[in-house]
């Protein structure tokens, strides 16, 4: 066909335009000069603009609606390719290109006031903009016209076919057994030797033991780099560029080390997508919930067990053998998990850390449907946190304004932090069957589980949806069982 | 005039997509990992195809000579911004697009091939590069059909309207005055206090001293950064967005320091850019020449004078007070001019660096001609380096293969460097009228230095030729003497 020739060239095209666009944003947030944003927008929105006329164009919607309309004759990664394209056009095509236009400066904006707002716990400055935000993402769901719910619309854009049905039964799952579990674990307040976690971490020596970490890890800095900014992140283009970053906070270690091995893991993932998939829409990982199953899963199953510590930590005491003086592997496993009911979700232990997911959803939730004004929000926020951890944000910045999605417009993305860290359960337990995890890593063959996560994962890029490729990797649909149990076996165990 | 409109627009747009090409430049420069450049290329490719599509348009074609027909009826900036319009689009329309592509890629493997090629000592593997680059070269002029000669339409690009006839002129002024003067002086070999130069002098300390520098030299954090790189470069996008780069030498701080001193003064430039001209043709220094002559006059006028030592030489040495236990600022001024005979441009002196330049020029304006062909190139270099240094190069790396200008085309772009270099003493000369530079440098005031360039050179962007501007600011037309005579005062005191 013609046409399938005419849609490869136009998703050239785009992903051309699309790659320039990252690489701004790439430095962007690594190291552009504070005053270079100015003109910076300026270019962006003529780029961008281009890129929206190309999606959007006559010429290409008749070739996605056509290739759709065969997509029976059409091959199984062609036909995926189609089925993503015709849902991402029927959703742009229905916005007013002067809106998009407007849309996206203020997304620009929003992030520097919300910035400012934090700094200065000023919640009422960054409303206004929230308010707006908010009113955009309902208009163009409007606009959209779709029969589902207009959060399950949002749901969706983050990780395919999830609704808020689905995510009820998982985090009613959650609030039934790991609530109390929680309160249980709080209580217990055992003697630990861990008062080195406050010690004080030169960077560059950090910097070090994250050196030692892309070794241990297999990550390929032929492929990649590592730098510094102030959210860690991972960044691609392709699978011969996949970059992250890593903040290194001298007075919490732990912060550094834990967050280098998390976006390992979402590194790892994206060197291992198949390059054929480069010019397609397949690229990059199959969603953010499994993205996140690859980050949680190098994070919490390797980096915080018992095993990954019993081989590695000679080597964090060599870098630090001060700081580390009279402390063992494991105080440092015990110190990896200690469990705490904070303010901050960034800096939440493996245990608390879905309560915050929880919270965002039920508020996100309530925004949308109109149930919960801006106004009311920070108490709202103030009163689940009391009811899940029982703590009580003194400030805006500890509370409503700590988080950056919502001044990105990321409405429908808190919740895939959760699903994916509970996929990473459900994989852990399909992958312990091929072979045992924990020996592996105590013979430091992270190598294995590189190739296992691989080969049945990372290669395939979008080729799949996430429902279908969860499926195909652990023989059953999404079981939230699987997560609870890993936590509480775990935790139990910690904390007897 | 309508076209007036269509015309700012076209450029608006032509400057934005150089402008992610640019990026990805400094990117590729300073970071890109090893495996990206692949993909890059590609994604290089198209975007640069759709840019030169825009700029050989029969749309922008027609509305170029429209406006350059009624050129009298614009207003002064505007007709100057026509008239380089008019010349680029004269030239760029006449080249066929394929050859046009086929051309930078060569470019992209020809750097490639050079840095082996260099690295293995191997001019052969070179030379048939060499000989594609130079046939294209010549073919372009071809298509172009100007009345130049060949080599003067090359020169012109990079200095506007320097033919063979100014350069031969300027050139046989040096040889005649500056080749005796200077083995002269490499007769002599006065006692000094300088086993200094070759300590080791750590890289971060190196930093701190780079960091001290741009203090001094007023350059502005917010708008620029400090990275580093191979070979040091000064890059941009527009005043609010200039960074360079510098490379540590642990076992040569001085060719550090003083690379640093010369991209602040390319960077100094590009800051003081007037913003109006940003979407503009005017955009960015007027010349090479006139660019090198700000980087020449920081480093050579500024960096290298008693009146700096006397009054910065405290803090070198507060960053290394081991490497210069003993040594005084006076032994500092004199070791940062020795004179000596080397085979290596980026590492010559002051006093020998234009005979570098005369021997480069030379050589191009027979490969150009045709006068000497690509096998012959290296005996005919070292017999020039034996003529006008004394030195023979013994391998060549430290040869025909040192610089990496001819591997990406640049053909005509060396003269510029020595002609800069002369600019910089003229304009000494017209600023010394002004007021007392070296009080200025000892009393640390290089704003006051910074305000008259900025006011009289850098503001202005390419408002005018290279050659007007250098006569509206020295009152006079080039002249080589004032550099001839900076050289011979300064090195005969030094040397006596």
């Amino acid at each position: 066909m013609e046409e399938i020739k005419t849609f490869r060239n136009m998703v050239k095209k785009q992903k051309s335009y699309a790659y320039f666009l990252q690489l701004t944003g790439w430095d962007s947030h690594t190291e552009a000069p504070e005053e270079s944003f100015k003109r910076r927008a300026e270019m962006v929105g003529r780029l961008s603009g281009d890129l929206f006329e190309m999606e959007t164009s006559e010429e290409y919607a008749s070739v996605v609606n056509h290739l759709y309309e065969h997509i029976g004759e059409l091959d199984d990664e062609l036909a995926r390719e189609i089925r993503l394209a015709k849902k991402d056009l029927d959703k742009i095509i229905t916005i007013p290109k002067d809106e998009y236009v407007e849309y996206n400066k203020l997304m620009q904006r929003a992030q520097k006031i919300w910035e400012k707002a934090k700094a200065d716990d000023d919640y009422e400055s960054f409303r206004p903009v929230l308010e707006k935000i908010i009113d955009y993402k309902k208009r163009f769901i409007a606009y959209y016209g779709s029969e589902k719910l207009p959060y399950d619309v949002l749901l969706d854009e983050y990780e395919e076919d999830m609704t808020m049905k689905d995510y009820d039964a998982f985090f009613d799952a959650l609030k039934k057994d790991l609530v109390p579990f929680v309160k249980e674990i709080l209580k217990k307040q055992p003697k630990r030797n861990d008062a080195f976690r406050k010690a004080t971490y030169p960077a560059d020596k950090q910097k070090d033991f994250v050196r030692y970490l892309m070794k241990v890890l297999d990550y390929d800095l032929n492929r990649g780099l590592l730098k510094e900014s102030v959210h860690p992140f991972t960044w691609n283009t392709s699978p011969d560029d996949v970059r992250f970053t890593v903040r290194y906070h001298e007075d919490y270690m732990f912060a550094s080390v834990f967050a280098a091995i998390h976006e390992l893991g979402h590194a790892t993932y994206e060197q291992g997508v198949d390059r054929r998939f480069d010019d397609t829409l397949l690229s990059s990982g199959a969603s953010m919930g499994i993205h996140e199953s690859q980050s949680r899963f190098y994070e919490n199953m390797i980096g915080r067990s018992r095993a990954f510590w019993a081989i590695h930590f000679s080597e964090l005491k060599k870098c630090f053998p001060e700081q580390l003086k009279g402390v063992d592997e494991n105080d440092m496993y015990q110190a990896a998990n200690k469990v705490e009911a904070s303010l901050i979700r960034i800096e939440a232990d493996e245990l608390t850390y879905p309560l915050h997911i929880m919270l965002r959803y039920e508020l996100e939730k309530k925004l949308i449907t109109g149930a919960l004004d801006t106004k009311a929000l920070p108490m709202a926020w103030n009163k689940l946190m009391k009811e899940y951890l029982n703590v009580t944000p003194e400030s805006y910045s500890e509370g409503v304004l700590q988080d950056v999605h919502w001044s990105g417009g990321m409405f429908g993305y808190f919740p895939t932090y959760a699903l994916g860290t509970a996929y990473a359960a459900q994989i852990y337990h399909a992958m312990q069957k091929d072979f045992d995890i924990d020996q592996a890593i105590k013979d430091n063959r992270l190598a294995d589980v590189k190739v296992w996560l691989n080969d049945r994962i990372h290669r395939h890029g979008k080729r799949l949806s996430p429902k279908a490729l969860l499926k195909k990797v652990t023989g059953e649909d999404f079981n939230p069982d699987y997560y609870i149990n890993y936590l509480k076996e775990k935790y139990s165990e910690l904390y007897e």
